[in-house]
């Protein structure tokens, strides 16, 4: 509890390789609580409750998640393992439908055990930890190439707007939106970033203007209501985002009211970049229109307010929890390869093939 | 209390001329309480507070507060008189700097005291209970007009989205933006009506979705950052809102979100329509640029939570109440003598010569 937010990793295995521990990042900013979980279900729910959130940090939780589900499996061949494994990957598979890190790490998982069917099963579960921590420790050099990457698109002084949380509590370190802003201010850059509060949950206010602030970072906090008029006021240089999935036309998919705020930057002639690692970019989906949107409770809207309920009784809601931004108006998708442009069919075909 | 929000009025003099009744907005939509105000720093507070909001509405209280003011005052004369209510007018029109009906009530009172300077004093005092009265009663006659013009530009089945509240709880009746909502709900036109929660005071949570489901709409509640979905998928037919003040170029001050909301509408081609009666109409400002914008507290945005702080301590906060969507943005201004269209300088000037 004496810890300070930068001094906790936002996903990890312990030393024992017995438990995910991660932050409890629904305590945020209150209370920096970490929680060792264990069970398979507790992990499936730590995803679903938003406990562990955003599309890496999402993937690497996948990963360890699956590997702890089945390090302690006794089974008679490795037919029968394959099969136990399959089930606790499909059961974890179901906790977020849009971010597809957790469909990639899963999928990356599952292809240590078909590459090793003819192995000893202790040496898969082995190589299952193994690569869970790979997937991990790799979730920290993109996000850093994303940000050296990044770091091309700015100056000292920039204005930066970002939404939601791509941070390192998005991740587990240095986040993808904000990979630029902590490489930049570690080299003196002095930006001002402004964060959008980010409804219904507030991830913006509640953690990456956290998380920002606690580095030692000029954060100024906004409703999501305001791009509109610190962009009119010339307050904003550029706007960097996350993901949780990128079509092979660009299109992407993140956080409910992404699409709102590029359709105003690009009114008012701001560049916005998307800071996708390429495990977010879905090429077997052509447009973004066929990317999944998860939509969640109404009470998120309605019932999260002090002393009284700040919406009538009985009234309808709509709460999609992501929104899709036409590839139109992205600017460039900045990924540990390097930026892509338009026509990102082009740019991303290629990438995808390196 | 066993009243519904369809049976109170929003603003009105009591019958004993003693005391302006308004219904406290800052309870809705939980408690219907009203209030009986008598002393002016009552009245100036209840603006301030946002008890009584929206700009048609501030302007009847104002005008009915200035009169409360100086019924009592005994003076010796009419110079006397004239002081005193000039200190009254003056102290009102510092509770909210944007909604240009505040200061353009006052003035019109104000005439009718240089006008009968001549005049005994308790007839002056008579004259301006008339001028309250009647300031409100045109209040209803231009909302009803408005949503008149408004009608041209729907259809029955039409997708409508509104921010913030420009209902009849920000005027006397029908308000402005929703005025079309209730004149068309009335001939069974059966729209579908997206209300922008509006941060951070939820006025479109907490007061539009409330009344126009009192009034037995189809009413769903978004947050503000969920517009582009909505117009994205084709939900949206058209956006109504309101205005605190539109200056000769058509450029309209109006809650914080509505630049946004416009911004992202003509990305989507959806036609975005300002309800304006002409005493918002402010031919002495050039352009929006020239609008003060009231900046409010930060705790209105990071301290109104449940249980936790939602923000972190310390965070910097930028909070301005209004915004200005720029003239270029705007499909038509709807006024009481009709639909004011583009180039708004002269459609607007025309319209103030009338």
């Amino acid at each position: 509890m004496a810890k300070t937010i930068l001094e906790c990793d936002t996903v990890s295995l312990d030393e024992e390789n017995s438990a995910l521990v991660i932050v409890d990042q629904t305590q945020l900013p209150g209370r920096i609580k970490q929680l060792c979980l264990t069970e398979i279900e507790e992990i499936w729910e730590a995803i679903y409750l938003l406990k562990v959130r955003g599309a890496p940090a999402i993937g690497v939780t996948a990963a360890i998640g699956v590997y702890l589900a089945v390090k302690n499996i006794e089974a008679v061949n490795m037919a029968v393992f394959y099969k136990r494994f399959q089930k606790a990957k499909a059961y974890l598979a179901t906790s977020r439908p849009t971010a597809v890190n957790l469909f990639w790490a899963l999928d990356r998982m599952e292809g240590v055990v078909v590459k090793h069917m003819d192995c000893e099963i202790n040496t898969v579960k082995e190589l299952l930890r193994q690569e869970a921590v790979n997937i991990r420790n790799e979730d920290i050099e993109v996000c850093r190439r994303i940000g050296e990457n990044a770091l091309e698109l700015v100056k000292p002084g920039y204005g930066l707007l970002t939404h939601c949380n791509a941070g390192r509590l998005a991740a587990v370190k240095y986040g993808t939106a904000t990979a630029p802003m902590y490489l930049g201010h570690e080299k003196g850059y002095k930006f001002r970033i402004y964060v959008d509060e980010t409804r219904p949950l507030l991830q913006g206010a509640r953690l990456t203007a956290f998380e920002l602030q606690e580095a030692g970072m000029d954060v100024t906090l906004i409703c999501d209501n305001m791009s509109g008029t610190i962009m009119q006021k010339d307050m904003v240089d550029a706007v960097f985002v996350g993901c949780d999935r990128v079509a092979a036309n660009g299109d992407t998919a993140n956080k409910i009211g992404t699409s709102v705020v590029a359709a105003v930057a690009k009114h008012y002639g701001v560049p916005f970049y998307v800071c996708a690692p390429t495990s977010t970019i879905d090429m077997s989906l052509a447009a973004g229109s066929e990317i999944p949107i998860e939509e969640r409770s109404p009470e998120e809207i309605t019932e999260m307010w002090y002393e009284q309920r700040m919406a009538p009784k009985g009234v309808k809601v709509y709460n999609p929890c992501f929104d899709v931004t036409s590839h139109e108006l992205i600017t460039g998708i900045v990924t540990e390869y390097g930026i892509m442009r338009a026509p990102y069919e082009e740019s991303l075909k290629k990438l995808k093939n390196i």
